[in-house]
């Protein structure tokens, strides 16, 4: 504490990043980063616009890359908002959208982030549990309140929510913004951008943080009607009006242009969970049903926190959630088939089979 | 407006940028860029940073970056704090220690984003008047307040606060943080820095967009003692854990550490404003005391909006505010020596002189 912080910074609980320990090299599948390069033409792109040219302020308006996140997904430009990373997108959103008078909900097992925000922003959060099957249950959300989020697929636990629910939820709520979260949808499920035009509550927040292997460049998306997008806009030039730097940009439209390269490796990245999936089976882990690039697992014997320090001292870190409910599991990202193979072995060795 | 805002987006007068019109190529001089290109060694490391570790999250705590800045100006790790450009670190600081039950003091003309912060901040702002010679006068900020914003030199009037006003000022408000931003300090100021030590309420906020030729890349710096650090963290790790991408963080690196090019081009501004002033005043241009990288001027016949849109008729942008007391100037950023030249004669065939 200090008597120099305002209220709100001594008031905060800031959200907790997936440890990076400098001891050793690990094999990471901890923050649900992608195991492939990005595509070449985004090294390509960046390396040409490192130019004389970062003397001058970006594009504040971000047209370029704007455009090419609606020309790929078929909506018109002012649809469409660029942000440092979904993160970021989402504090704006939670500013942009909800009313401290009036409560948020979200569900509560999800991204830990969100609660974050809430404070920050002075919201008052109402979490709706999910059922026992992990499985978000949209007639819950059937309570007064003043904007909703929910992750799609949710994280940590992976489940996907069909695109019939997500437009139940956006019918029950026609005056508050709903967002839903797609930071890790491209990895098997379907996006609600398609409901886009039928529902001017609906946010949809994307990254291509995961998906297109750019957790290093930070940038993020987000679809919605022109109105959100302004009110987005409102707040982004309220606090910083270059947040996207030029070689960040250049790299973002190269990424979201090279379709080919990106629906490559999420099927890889699909086929290794899919496998592996198998094998947890095979050793009595219960394995939540992933549509994500990561997979939540409980154990039927042993306790998860100490197979995760387990793991950790053979040099593979996952992570684990010390929270009621989910406190038995471990989410797993998933990794190289050679990063997997090393994770499974070291699980064998842990579970004894 | 929009039912889907919230009170406080509804109630937002964002930031309008400099203009970056796209219909011809103008002389920009209306958004303080730096005319000289990077240092060469910040191209090579944000071209050896453009690699497969993109698919990996950057280092949220930007530790080699705030490393080097330390190292550069002789403080701890501690009280250095990296961020997506200066108006970022801006934003967090305005959350961090202003108080909303409190009067935020600036000055009555300076960087227009200060009252946008204030007002996403829920803050009241007290502007205190520069006197007649567009001096501050740190005495008229004795009245009861909750924290002060001062820039170092002032934009858009370019005049510089001797140090020995700053200590008066930190000094007179022991409880309150007192922020300099020194945004433009590198042409000619003296940092108030050095004062870090004695002043526990003193935050300093540079940002390489101008003196390191890197707007382009969004890296800036707070400096202070570490509670106020602290205070910064606790905002950042409540909005986003990762605001400068991976290339942005080699980049800034390489630029704090190529120290003899930024001794070379910000000495090459220096000398081209001292000589472009002289000329101007032949023109019968009123020109305040630069120690920035722009110059504030004000024609002694013709109005200042007539020569900015003949200027801009003639492919020159400067900038113009159409606010009470300085609608009778205009801000004009010194580009190179052939930029400048350029703009001279464009001048004189409008003052016919």
């Amino acid at each position: 504490m200090s008597k120099f912080w305002s209220p709100l910074t001594a008031s905060l609980v800031p959200y907790v990043p997936g440890e990076q320990p400098k001891d050793k090299t690990y094999i990471k599948l901890n923050t649900n980063e992608n195991p492939y390069p990005p595509s070449p033409k985004v090294i390509a792109a960046i390396k040409n616009a490192a130019n004389a040219d970062l003397r001058l302020y970006p594009d504040p308006t971000c047209e370029d890359l704007v455009k090419a996140a609606a020309a790929y997904y078929g909506l018109p430009a002012g649809q469409v908002f660029a942000g440092n990373g979904s993160d970021e997108i989402l504090a704006f959103a939670f500013a942009a959208f909800f009313d401290p008078a009036k409560k948020l909900l979200f569900p509560d097992i999800t991204y830990s982030f969100y609660k974050v925000y809430a404070k920050l922003y002075g919201l008052r959060a109402e979490l709706i549990p999910l059922d026992e099957q992990f499985q978000v249950r949209v007639e819950d959300f059937r309570v007064d309140n003043g904007g909703i989020v929910v992750p799609n697929p949710n994280a940590p636990t992976a489940e996907l929510l069909p695109l019939d629910d997500i437009r139940k939820l956006l019918a029950d709520h026609p005056d508050q913004v709903v967002i839903i979260d797609e930071a890790y949808i491209d990895f098997g499920g379907q996006s609600a951008i398609e409901l886009i035009g039928d529902y001017p509550n609906l946010l949809v927040v994307q990254t291509l943080s995961k998906s297109r292997s750019l957790a290093g460049l930070r940038v993020g998306f987000a679809f919605g009607s022109e109105e959100l997008i302004e009110g987005l806009n409102r707040i982004k030039n309220s606090f910083n009006s270059y947040t996207i730097d030029r070689l960040a940009l250049a790299g973002a439209v190269a990424a979201i242009e090279d379709d080919d390269y990106f629906k490559g490796t999420t099927a890889k990245v699909v086929a290794t969970r899919e496998r592996v999936t198998e094998q947890l089976l095979a050793m009595d882990f219960k394995v939540t049903d992933s549509k994500a690039n990561f997979v939540f697992i409980s154990h039927n014997r042993l306790e998860a926190q100490v197979i995760f320090q387990q793991l950790r001292d053979k040099g593979v870190l996952v992570r684990y959630f010390n929270q009621p409910r989910i406190d038995g599991y471990l989410r797993v990202s998933i990794g190289t088939d050679e990063e997997m193979d090393a994770f499974i072995q070291a699980l064998q060795e842990i579970v004894g089979k």
